[in-house]
């Protein structure tokens, strides 16, 4: 079993690619929930969702979130009927949250919630949120403390980061599977995403980090930086706030308590070996993801360094 | 003041007609509420809805009920999430249901919520629910007890009906300004709605029968059956099972107690003289409502047997 921890759209790109290397029963993904809130009344989840929407083949490439091919009229109905709109939810997308939020009212459990959506949509990987209970990513900015998405969405991460906080996490504990999960997994990876709000989030439910020094699989994690800036959203600004280096140096900082590798961009080289010298193991290639064959080239890259037996078993490796 | 009490496709065509010969302000619709239900677990009021929407100039006059051009995406992908899909929700459409949920679940009262929805799409009429509290119209059929939506839209009204209830009428008011309403009306108009289940669960609501018995305004119903048949939808099996004869005579039983004039088709002159000789004040003429010409002729008419000074007061009415 291969098990992957992952959030935003660097994280979506590379569950992408792993889906086309391995058996859909071998993939669990672990998935942050700082971001869900609610919104029009719904329980909204967009990290599970775009988890979902791509091991469902149904992800939009072009915008990273979302249904592919989605229309927008109910979010223009409710802005035509005074009501926020800042968070774009697409017609087919709505569905999603309209499910969620009943099952979620019958007494159901997010995890279960999360199955039961994701086994509709012909989905047959494991998507675990990281907890059931709420964690909630709140960034603390002059203009105030923020929800990820106000400050990710509404206002287009613009606010100078003071910290990130993640309100309920010292309380809350890994959803069901989780932690066996990764304490019996063959390969874990940590996807490029944000080290601050998509991982540090998961790695702030308590047990997750524990689980993750013990495992006898190996870590292995793919920058989301490269060079001095992260290749997509506001993770160089939050990693300053948490003191990190904006760098991979920053990355294996943040990941130090259980990291074995680290996937860094070809550009990162002089780094790499600094790091290398200190002991952690660095692999560099291109790691942009720009394409389908990005995807899955990182993705063999991040599986053949964790666990090569995995692709050699995986006929669907071999392809 | 104008009153009209209304439910159903009839009704929203009735209020097409008077909006077009009344000013706003001088119009309040009570409407049926025994057709809500909850529906992906959103509360929906279809028969406010529609005349939310056709004071709005919003409503689909091809469908008779929904948002004129809407697109069913989030239908469809609830329906591939194994969801019920019977009851037809477009995109915009939705967005009054999310609305109105989301004010209900903070509290407000369904009146509340009625105006601020109506409000924000543009209504300058008074849209009253006949009640905050919940009246159910129940269908008891060989196939089970059904509510109205159930056995209307999920079943095509094809189940033989053995009675009709209003589940929860004894103990409901009705909603504040109903009553001042009746009994301060300039005149009262019944649509042509189906008088089982349109306006049977707003006369049902304690009080709204003796506030139509002695207002001073004169009450005028323009029938929805013409011969022995429903000008549509199922109300000649309603009416059978309540008792009522599917004909003019009929509709004259249902509303015994306080009409004063009802205006029938053409082609029932011979029951309308029946009546007449009975001491009831028929006005006959070709009441089916095809094109907007129809509606506000027949709104005129109604309007003119009522209180014939609001059309002389209104510079509309007189266009």
């Amino acid at each position: 079993m291969i098990v992957v921890l992952t959030g935003g759209t660097g994280g979506a790109k590379f569950v992408d690619g792993l889906r086309r290397l391995v058996p859909p029963e071998e993939l669990t993904v672990i998935v942050n929930t700082g971001d869900d809130h609610e919104w029009w009344g719904l329980y909204v989840s967009p990290d599970v969702d775009s988890i979902t929407y791509v091991l469902a083949d149904i992800l939009s490439s072009e915008r990273g979130w979302g249904v592919r091919g989605d229309t927008f009229h109910c979010l223009q109905a409710m802005k035509d009927l005074g009501e926020p709109a800042w968070f774009s939810v697409g017609d087919r997308d709505l569905a999603t949250h309209l499910l969620r939020t009943k099952l979620l009212s019958k007494g159901q459990t997010l995890s279960d919630a999360t199955s039961y959506i994701a086994e509709k949509l012909g989905v047959r990987s494991r998507i675990l949120p990281m907890s059931e209970m709420r964690v909630e990513t709140r960034i603390d900015t002059p203009a105030g403390d923020l929800s990820f998405e106000e400050y990710f969405v509404k206002r287009w991460y613009q606010d100078p980061v003071n910290s990130v906080r993640f309100a309920g996490a010292s309380e809350a504990e890994p959803a069901p599977e989780v932690l066996e999960a990764i304490a019996s997994a063959q390969a874990v990876l940590i996807a490029p995403s944000n080290p601050v709000t998509s991982i540090g989030p998961i790695l702030a439910v308590p047990g997750i980090c524990g689980a993750l020094e013990t495992t006898q699989a190996k870590v292995v994690a793919v920058s989301p930086i490269i060079g001095n800036a992260a290749v997509s959203g506001p993770a160089a600004n939050l990693m300053i706030a948490q003191g990190l280096q904006v760098s991979i140096a920053g990355i294996a900082e943040a990941y130090r308590d259980f990291l074995d590798v680290l996937i860094a961009d070809d550009s990162d080289s002089a780094s790499a070996q600094s790091l290398s010298s200190g002991g952690l193991q660095v692999h560099c290639t291109n790691i942009l993801m720009r394409s389908s064959d990005d995807k899955t080239r990182i993705a063999r890259a991040a599986l053949t360094l964790a666990c090569p037996e995995i692709l050699a078993e995986s006929a669907m490796g071999n392809q």
